[in-house]
């Protein structure tokens, strides 16, 4: 790394947290999904079982529910022989900043060695991440990180593209509330990628060019020449109090159908972090296109990307205990 | 197996999927109930574990809650040594089609073994399992089947009574919504037991007899030598818009007491699947009948057939895999 | 042990259930301290693994919920080895007796190997283990016992001041609520700690002396020349239709600041059983005392003295089993 980091780096050099892809560099990311691809065979195995983290700890903490990506979490670390812990913390009982602090201080008491967590508010999980001893994975935080989303959409992307340098992608819909679209713009540009965003004027945040990205607010415009069209979910439950775009409306501009889709690529990937709105971001033909659309393969990379960070955040962990790095 | 069968299987002629006991052949009914007759010396022993399902993943899969069928395969599956995450669905958050089957492509991108699965509407479990290509166990589908319950009612009263065949069984209660009279009037049938149904003429449903049984609305002539007395619970929560009957005249007319018990057998054995409706389908002290209520043993052997079921499934599988079976 | 217990014991003259720590011998509990402290180092190596339960089943049946302890719990069956199982159960499901007993005889019917319990009533945990043959804990019942709390506790200030004989301790705020409190009250005098109470007159339960306490109203001369101060929650939730002090006033009076706390030994240590209502029983810069408060270290103990309890009920349930103790 040459850079200095917002995510926290130790001593030794080794990164100890997974906050967001931002700050990471081009030689981590590919690393990291390096790694995956040799899990993503040991998933398709018929014994799926790894003892690399037995007798390790790893806690889910979810102060907003999230099944799937829980359960992806929960199996990559069981298949790599860690003990697994779930908890799910309501976000009203966290009602001051020390409260997030003593159940991180709490947790942390509990010798785990690698926190997951997913936080409603943007910067909760580095907060958290500050006051422990363990490596901590952000697991969606707001509306500010998914790094692991961003990393098995890579993966899924390269192991179909063969590569991700030099690729056109298009990120779609309800960029203003979306995560997924800022952890993937950060991955794409670092990796070589050429990141385009497409949303109504609404949810279009300001300012976005500067993330390296060119916006457009014409969706067939936007999408020419695109190798990979990703798809966001319409977040109308993050939308109180503001504008709510009328559903057929909606998809009459933003939804991906296959009028819009001619002006990709033939061979433009579909792309969806799930779980899919049927008939408002996506047309449910388009979702379920046998050549162009990797919604599977995406969950399925989900588990092999999770195992590598999980992985790799332990390893890292340890080298830093023996080089005496801060923990 | 020689006939053509509802449930599905796979070219190498193994069972993929226990969806329910409608068209199970009677061998593999026993070839079940063999095996787990050797899992109940398993859970008795000490030392209750296996490594059979090492590096395999189970999947609970439950749009409606139950603790304890959840428990139970939770158990089963741990004890041979297999990996398993629990998943709590609303089935609220199901409201279409293509959302179910969205939820079952999603967890079979993620390479499990078994999904056992509970849901509140008849069908949905075989709707799911068309989509996956894994195993996947039925724990009850609206009041359509769910057959590891019969299956656990088999073992206790083989283990009980040495045989099934020339047993004379009623089922007693409210059969309109069981999915567990179903899956019991099927195999009993099929293993040659005699069986009756007794109902009040509202939770009687029309046409029974078809499935080869003999309806009473009158129970003590009902229950008239009989060796088995399965008791159903009262599913008031069923009942919305139709007629619900007064606790103390269903109790008097088909609630179990020692007065009705005597028409059965003087060893006739009482059955429950539990959670019981004390007072109400049952008399409190029918039920902790020491010499002739099996309720508990049900339980027991509860775990013990579930265990049976997933290790036969997944070493089915694994052979189709060998065969070339779809999968 | 000498005296006769109200905590069950078996023939073999082993202790089969935790359910409180009245009736508990001093070598006893001696001998649990003793052994969690081997824990402690446990927990605090890179792989926190013991084989020693395996093939045993855990099941935390929470009446009541409580994230923290359950976490606790699960963290300690699971780096012993042992298959933990978590069901969560509505306690307004249990209406009547017979049903808390239905339930804990269809748990016992699983075969579990230790039962950790939670329930909002006192007592419902000790009628629980008289109908199962399995080893029982009480993971806190109503305001009656939670001995894992109280030993913590004690392995907490055992490593800090070596010795607990001897120690003032005052255990302050609400008394009357908390099942922590009574349990440590048992403990502290039967390892001959002193122990004071202080608490409002509202919050203090008549009699208390009779339990071998001194009682205060007034805070600062309860806790003059005090080794240890033990702050108990308030616990609002459970002052239906009682009075409930302002909090403001019961800040002012009971709350412990360092102005109160200059009243104690200089080295007094600080502690608090969480989660902690910072500004309502503790000041927030006393809670995070570097040198003093010890909040951090009694969760830390809490799973190794989990582990002593579980691998403790453990190992002398198989020697009653051996030596033809009831079970």
């Amino acid at each position: 790394m040459n850079a200095p980091s917002r995510s926290l780096d130790n001593a030794s050099g080794h990164r100890r947290h997974l906050l967001g892809i931002a700050g990471m560099a081009r030689a981590e990311i590919v690393a990291l999904l390096d790694l995956a691809d040799g899990y993503v065979e040991v998933n398709r195995a018929a014994t799926k079982k790894s003892n690399l983290l037995s007798g390790r700890t790893v806690i889910n903490v979810f102060f907003e529910t999230s099944t799937r990506t829980r359960t992806s979490f929960e199996l990559a670390g069981k298949r790599l022989g860690a003990d697994v812990i779930n908890m799910e913390i309501a976000w009203s009982s966290i009602k001051k900043g020390e409260t997030l602090i003593d159940t991180a201080m709490t947790l942390n008491a509990m010798h785990p060695d690698v926190l997951v967590v997913r936080a409603p508010d943007s910067g909760a999980v580095k907060l958290l991440s500050e006051k422990v001893n363990c490596a901590v994975v952000n697991a969606g935080d707001g509306s500010h990180e998914h790094p692991t989303q961003a990393l098995l959409d890579a993966l899924t992307i390269r192991r179909r593209k063969r590569r991700l340098e030099g690729l056109r992608v298009a990120i779609c819909g309800d960029v203003a509330h979306s995560r997924v679209a800022r952890s993937n713009i950060h991955l794409l540009n670092t990796l070589g990628a050429e990141v385009r965003v497409i949303a109504p004027p609404t949810l279009l945040p300001g300012g976005i060019e500067k993330m390296g990205v060119r916006a457009f607010t014409d969706m067939p415009k936007g999408l020419e020449g695109c190798d990979i069209v990703m798809m966001l979910r319409l977040q109308t439950e993050r939308m109180q109090g503001s504008y709510v775009p009328s559903i057929r409306e909606y998809f009459r501009f933003y939804g991906l159908d296959y009028e819009k889709l001619a002006n990709a690529k033939p061979d433009a990937l579909i792309m969806h972090p799930g779980p899919m709105n049927r008939g408002v971001e996506i047309d449910t033909v388009v979702a379920d296109d046998i050549d162009r659309s990797v919604i599977r393969e995406q969950v399925e990379m989900g588990v092999a990307v999770r195992m590598a960070v999980l992985d790799s955040l332990t390893r890292a962990f340890d080298s830093s205990l023996k080089a005496g790095g801060s923990a």
